[in-house]
């Protein structure tokens, strides 16, 4: 019975399949609870910032300190190992150094961020962006989710005050340096034939909102030639995204969620939202895709006779991890790979303000953000011994 | 203050705009309430029968009555209009016939049809289908909603015994005569310069759900070129019957509701369903449209490597209403205009059975299933008039 296994129950959705765990919703929350719960068991204090994410402390807290950790929080119908096999993992290496006689020279926390996905709010790494000042809290506060609810309601009735958002520089001067341990998401080690990696890069990655406006009217009275129908660019864009993307070496480009409003069978949408995700090496890069898809929604929208609105929802910079921690969890765990990934991390965030660095495990298909995202036990165990020795090394006495 | 008027803040929908009232939904169930206690207060009996419609009787029930009557569900986002103009036209009609001294000859009834539009259930006309035996009632009590409820449980709730659901040879035998007083759904009584018309014909019309399937993964990680993402294959389908359909003469092909799985916008989809709308004049014509629409999805799936199941979720054949029944409404209302209609109808599906007719009231936009929806009130005055000048000739002495 390993600590994944405890929270096996907590989320699952049963329409999607797998995990849908969001931030401040039932089964976040239920997981926080569960995640205080343990970290005390453990003897650490655990604490929430002005942010809601939520921090354990081994000993006192302090400036410079050695922290680990991830997200409870999963993508609708996710697997069960993005976000919390971090936390668990972090736990695991706590008991591990303990086992060993381990006590950190340095402050040392373990730190769960609030809705890394922006599965609910629709801004990802919502809880580090806030702490780092990346993201305005005002703007946060009026972020809604699908049922119209605000983070700021959601906050509050989690107990978070939501006029403490925003840049919290005593939380970030306490962050000496952060270790996140992730199942890794795509094939990486598979091909390697390694347990565990460490972490090179992040690709460049934002998120747009394009909103498609016509005219809702009836699907049988209105003819063909009468009709402003908005989903009609909406899939040109689609497919446009798909073709444009291609253009660009090594790009991504997505559209995982499609609303029309009102959306019903006998009814011609009266607006489409689409929300395009786009990956690439560089911002230069990413913004030529996103550009290229813009020019050509707005063409197909003023072909159509729709309006276009576009919003960027969310972006971050290309990521580059601190190259001398990166080469030091590198050799000292015996020389493991060193590899980037296209998935964005709270590590990514705090990483252009403090060392941060990454550790990957083993996921047999690469498969992630669905159901049958996996890692086998023995490779998790592994992790969690990587992350322990990692830990020890950096918050250990100096050598 | 029009009876229309006092439920004009029952089942507004603040993130559509417009009404959302479907069937046994809170909205719904209270308009339900408020149906029964008008007519109650007219002294008219109100009586459920086992497929959750409605019935208010003007004197003792009885076979070959004079009925008359709509519902009261939208779609989502739907105008005040479609369906509660029929239902307050009836029971102000009942009040003009009062207020001449009129009492009906014949037994003489105002129903209200369960789930017309077919908003929450997916198949439209479901009371009047379950009542004429078009609808298997096992099919109707495993029909579940967006959310997962069963039409079983959600009638049960509502105080009705699904096991009761299916062919009600007895309520139908009590039907002599139906006529529906609708909003108009398209621009014809405008560009005739009338009020209020009387309906022809209804168009073939049929609504298939497509379900696309593929690889659900990460949207970062996963490589363009290794991706299964049923949402290419739904976006042409999309355009597909846009650009089929107009191979067909008076053909209507509609996507306006489409839903991926799980509907991250981190996530590639693992299955897309896309709803499609067709309507033609004939059977013939509306199977060729459904026919080329489903060879190119089935190509274009294969192409992509994705899975595809098309589910019929219903169908209704052409109507052509009671010719003798049309021309006495029309001669008596003086000649007024006689025009066919691409919207269906609970009138359109007891057509098969017993005689007959609609009424249409004037429209200013001929906009329908949307919040723009209108008919002025000197239409909706007209209207109710003009059904009760009907429903006189109808239920009167034999002349």
């Amino acid at each position: 019975m390993t600590l994944l296994d405890d929270i096996a129950g907590v989320g699952t959705d049963p329409a999607r399949g797998g995990y849908s765990r969001h931030g401040f919703d039932t089964a976040e929350l239920e997981l926080r609870e569960w995640f205080s719960a343990e970290a005390t068991r453990r003897g650490l204090d655990v604490t929430g910032d002005r942010n809601g994410n939520l921090w354990a402390w081994w000993g006192e807290p302090g400036d410079g300190a050695v922290v680990t950790g991830s997200h409870l929080d999963s993508v609708p119908g996710g697997g069960a190992f993005d976000g919390p096999l971090g936390v668990t993992s972090a736990l695991e290496a706590v008991d591990l150094l303990r086992s060993r006689g381990f006590r950190p020279a340095k402050p040392f926390a373990v730190v769960v961020f609030a809705e890394e996905e922006g599965g609910r709010f629709g801004v990802p790494c919502l809880g580090s962006r806030l702490l780092t000042g990346a993201l305005d809290p005002d703007r946060a506060r009026r972020l809604t989710d699908p049922a119209g609810t605000t983070l700021a309601d959601a906050a509050r009735a989690a107990g978070i005050d939501p006029a403490g958002f925003g840049a919290d520089p005593a939380a970030l001067a306490r962050i000496g340096v952060f270790v996140e341990l992730h199942v890794e998401q795509g094939r990486g080690l598979v091909d390697l034939a390694a347990p565990v990696g460490v972490a090179d890069s992040i690709l460049a990655h934002g998120r747009w909102r394009f909103s498609l406006s016509g005219q809702g009217n009836h699907a049988g009275t209105t003819l063909m030639a009468d009709r402003v129908d908005p989903m009609l660019p909406a899939a040109r864009l689609v497919l446009d995204a798909n073709r444009l993307v291609s253009d660009v070496e090594g790009a991504r480009a997505t559209v995982g969620r499609i609303v029309p409003t009102p959306g019903g069978t006998n009814v011609i949408a009266s607006t489409v939202d689409v929300w395009l995700d786009v990956r690439a090496d560089d911002d230069e890069r990413t913004r030529a895709v996103v550009d290229a898809i813009t020019a050509a929604a707005a063409d197909t929208a003023r072909g159509s006779g729709c309006g276009l609105t576009v919003t960027e929802e969310s972006y971050s910079t290309a990521v580059t991890f601190d190259a001398a921690l990166r080469d030091r969890l590198a050799a000292g765990l015996g020389g493991v790979p060193v590899l980037p990934t296209g998935a964005g991390h709270d590590a990514g965030v705090l990483a252009a303000h403090v060392p941060t660095a990454m550790l990957f495990v083993r996921n047999p298909t690469g498969i992630s953000h669905a159901p049958a995202e996996h890692a086998e036990p023995g490779d998790c165990a592994a992790g969690a011994v990587a992350l322990a020795d990692v830990l020890a090394d950096l918050a250990g006495p100096a050598s």
